[in-house]
């Protein structure tokens, strides 16, 4: 390896080239070195300014010479078989949720790399990485609000596109609040119900927006999650943990605080702020820390020999996949389901 | 009826003196003549100073040439008797919740009430007079929210006596997320759900607090409703309805917001306030007012020979009792159960 | 003196009709018996249907036998005859501010009243009645901030007749602050500084809004007033105080609390409430306990022959009026001016 | 220059080992090949780790071969001559406030740089780089709010060491005022004024802390400054502009909420946050983000030969040199002293 940290981002649509920019410019000792997209025209879009070849074949992309750690935003159905490619090839992989698309593949996944003894692969749970998360759960795990008995999210963005339906919102939106409870509550998901409500006027025949989806942790500690991704409004992502001794919020809005008179509003005198608008506003420090800490940890491990992951692992991956695999389930089938997860090796 | 409006007040333990003296300080247009209590003494600790005589007999309280309105804060046991007792005679009534504490006595109420052809029975649901509970009814009812999908009701006590087991927390104290989910969504509930998660170590052996309440709308909107009664801190009462076109939340705290060194945390800068720390200081206006609305209804309604009530009704108190009823069965059966109300005359 | 304390109201213009609405409808044991006013109609108007005489001449409506105490909303020039024709009457009364227009002559009634050896006036400082006001005071009073340090006062108003300007702004406006800073303070203004700056368009010529009033108590403790009357917005009145171990701020505006898209700021996503809209809306609740205590007062005082005060007294009408005297004198003469205050008595 | 900008760090105490770590951990596309300092051991504990050679001279480290660009974090009396030894070279300097330490040669600086005709010096105001200010500032110049009219700024320190008197907390804190004052109004300051009240009990004798500090800008905007720095509590910075159409605020504290009860509060439940305990907390973000668009502007202007300055050039340091100047007359002499700025040239 050379000084700096040679990346392989595959896939570089909308993620994979906010992730090459991130690399590119944010993050010290990284360069992105090989770009991989099944359409060639965006990968040479992406590469050609920070200097990536471009390389057509994933697999070749993995295998490089010229190639120490790869950054995978492909589409899920890709990541088993190129995770597995980065542990066979030993090389470190930072995974774009989901880690594979469905439980049993990301069970498969975290017994592989148990068996190599290294940890490689890290998920890109990148909420872990913010810092009001990080307080959160440095506030809970330090016992000062005893037991957490509840834990109640908001998880609302203004718009998407219509192919978000029920199951998809579990799968790629309530994705989050399945690692995040996890990390908060430092224990695993037992069991995860859906109720469907009123939709909006805005959702498309037959889906259920917004949803209330409950997980039963193994504790018997409560999480509630308000799914809601068509409010028209904004960004707005919210914590609030209810514990035996005291609770606590994360994710309010306070930043520029105007008052003024508002013309829609009948011309009275208002005050308040704006509400982050998209989630690199609100997560784009996480998305760098989470980025530079990966690629400090991937030549770290590299060096070593040893780990090479600085965040959610593979165990995380599963553990997600098999919550949101309960929470898909819980739609269709309109009760509750248990995860019934392996036990950890 | 002479000038003032002559109210017998039956009961008088803590609710019950609250309103004597609510009545003889606060309101104007009304005086307290009669009070009626089972324990002689109490009666007359409470009475004596107000100038009221004590009458044993509800009845005969109810029944007494110097009462034109009565107050009941007597034990819920007693009340389908004495508000039955109350429109026989004709006379206002303001029946602290619940109005009977079986859905088919209230139900059963109501009818009478409704064959009177008179509104005589008012509900001791306050919340509807406070101001914040009260704007944000007139702003959903306005429609600039769109149709409210969801609504988040947090109910916290800081302690309550060890009879408060988890079908009386439905009883006695969700019973006004009953009456305000009613009130700010305009239809009725459908349906109930309870679900048990981790109890607070506060808890006596057996009984779920906190636990998540779910209400289910006529229209398909959702209430859930976090009851949690021994919380160690203070009385949190907050609302958030989540409407097609944005969302609302009453129950903030801010008042004197400090900022200094805490002991307690270390030495640290801390900013923040006091939370309200019981019912009176959050809701006494609405006792209040709801109480000088109310007799002045009542002083109306006895010169005019119509209604006499401004504010909930029986039908409310039917209502309200039926969804207590589906909770307990729902707390009991740990499943949902539908409220089948009679539909209203 | 009959059951009830039988009112004089002079002067019914806005703030005295105000007061007739309180004391008829919110105010237990008083009633209304006499209203007097220069304009006959509008004397009518107010005191006819709460069934009050009305008698055109103020020292006729003071001296009536049916009168047991004053409320005083008439012109300033003409509160010095009313206030001394109440004490030779010994006739309790509330007087709107100021007590006089000169400190000269609001000394001479504190004297007489002294002389009287019986508190008979209250000023009508019905901020001293807020919530907020009050916990604040509490707070300093109770020492666990120390010695208060700065007090910083913000006075905002939408919008105000073309007759408000500079002088009239420290009578009438920040007059409020003189008396709050005395009562938070609990100590006297020394001296006064006015520092004009930059008029908003909306200002007529000449005159100064906002300015930046400087009040500096005994201790030397100081008190920024930014008095600004034609924001355009709404009512603000807040208020911070510095101390040497914390600080703390009331009127913050915290109440409904919406998230939505406002059209006027290119639909981007905002979350805020409406500011106070006028006095009413932020100080209703003091103007009606100041009017319940001070009736309650002076039953008891003329009961007992004693004082019939409960709140800010002759003393605190005249340190207010010397303190607004010198706040002239600076807006006049672009100097810091004392206030030279008299020992009190 | 080689592909990597190539630092200079002069005087490594606490600032300037601050900008080493940001110059080598999280600044991409630069690095620290010289560090000088007084105390030769201290240079090496900060430049040996990062492989930077130690050049005791500072005019040696200026000059040398294998520096492209400088940072001063030496003593304030120091700048002038470095920073006049790096126009000569015609090497960017980022120089940390104060740009002088009078006036006059700061003018001098910037009369020297115009004559070059090449912008090479930036000043370290890094409050321009903070999301919030850069907020503040956009709004403000889009016109949104109306003229500014009056700007109330809120610098508060938990403890300085003993040698910051007055004097010194004018020159080494208000100094960010004085320029973010000149930012965000987009204007010149005329004059200041110092008003001095009670000092807390905390200063040491002879020094009034706290101050408030008043600038009048060429328009005749108002600004104050509450600056106090003993308050034992936290490090707050907070501003609020009142324009003609509206206000609005930064700085306020709002992150991790918590509700809970505090014991030193005598049990009762309370809710609030901690306050950013030091500048790094509040501001760490901005110095990087300032360090990394300075280093970026540094290259692209020895590659161009143009200007290399990114953000307040020697203009503003001796803009903000003649308020500080004349902040500190005005302390001595009790009174208001125009700035006399000289005419930019």
């Amino acid at each position: 390896m050379t000084d700096e940290l040679r990346v392989a981002v595959l896939g570089v649509g909308k993620m994979g080239s906010f992730h090459v920019e991130s690399l590119s410019r944010r993050t010290r000792g990284a360069r992105v070195t090989v770009v991989s997209d099944f359409a060639d025209e965006q990968a040479h879009r992406v590469g050609d300014p920070v200097g990536a070849r471009v390389v057509a074949d994933p697999a070749a992309a993995i295998a490089a010479d010229d190639v120490d750690a790869v950054v995978l935003a492909s589409p899920g159905a890709a990541h088993e078989a190129q995770v597995l490619a980065c542990l066979e090839a030993g090389k470190p992989v930072l995974c774009e949720k989901p880690l594979t698309t469905e439980a049993s593949t990301a069970a498969a996944v975290y017994r592989r790399e148990t068996a190599l003894g290294r940890r490689l692969v890290q998920v890109g749970f990148m909420r872990r990485f913010d810092h009001e998360y990080a307080a959160l759960q440095r506030m809970i795990a330090s016992g000062e609000l005893g037991a957490p008995l509840m834990l109640h999210c908001t998880h609302r963005n203004p718009a998407v596109p219509d192919f978000f339906d029920s199951e998809f919102m579990i799968r790629d939106s309530v994705v989050h609040e399945a690692d995040t409870a996890r990390f908060l509550l430092g224990e695993e998901i037992a069991a995860v119900s859906v109720v469907k409500g009123r939709p909006t006027a805005e959702a498309p025949a037959g889906v259920s927006d917004p949803m209330l989806v409950l997980f039963e942790a193994e504790s018997g500690a409560l999480v509630t999650v308000e799914i809601f991704v068509r409010t028209g409004i904004a960004y707005e992502v919210r914590t609030e943990v209810v514990a035996e001794r005291g609770s606590a919020t994360i994710g309010l809005d306070q930043h520029l605080v105007t008052k003024r008179v508002s013309p829609d509003r009948g011309g009275v005198g208002t005050w308040g702020g704006t509400i982050t608008p998209d989630f690199v506003a609100r997560f784009g420090q996480a998305y760098d820390d989470q980025m530079q800490r990966w690629a400090d940890a991937a030549r770290r491990g590299i060096a070593t020999g040893g780990d090479a992951v600085d965040g959610p692992g593979s165990w995380d991956g599963y553990a997600a996949a098999a919550v949101c695999e309960a929470g898909v389930a819980a739609v269709v089938k309109g009760e509750r389901i248990e995860t019934g997860m392996e036990v950890r090796a």
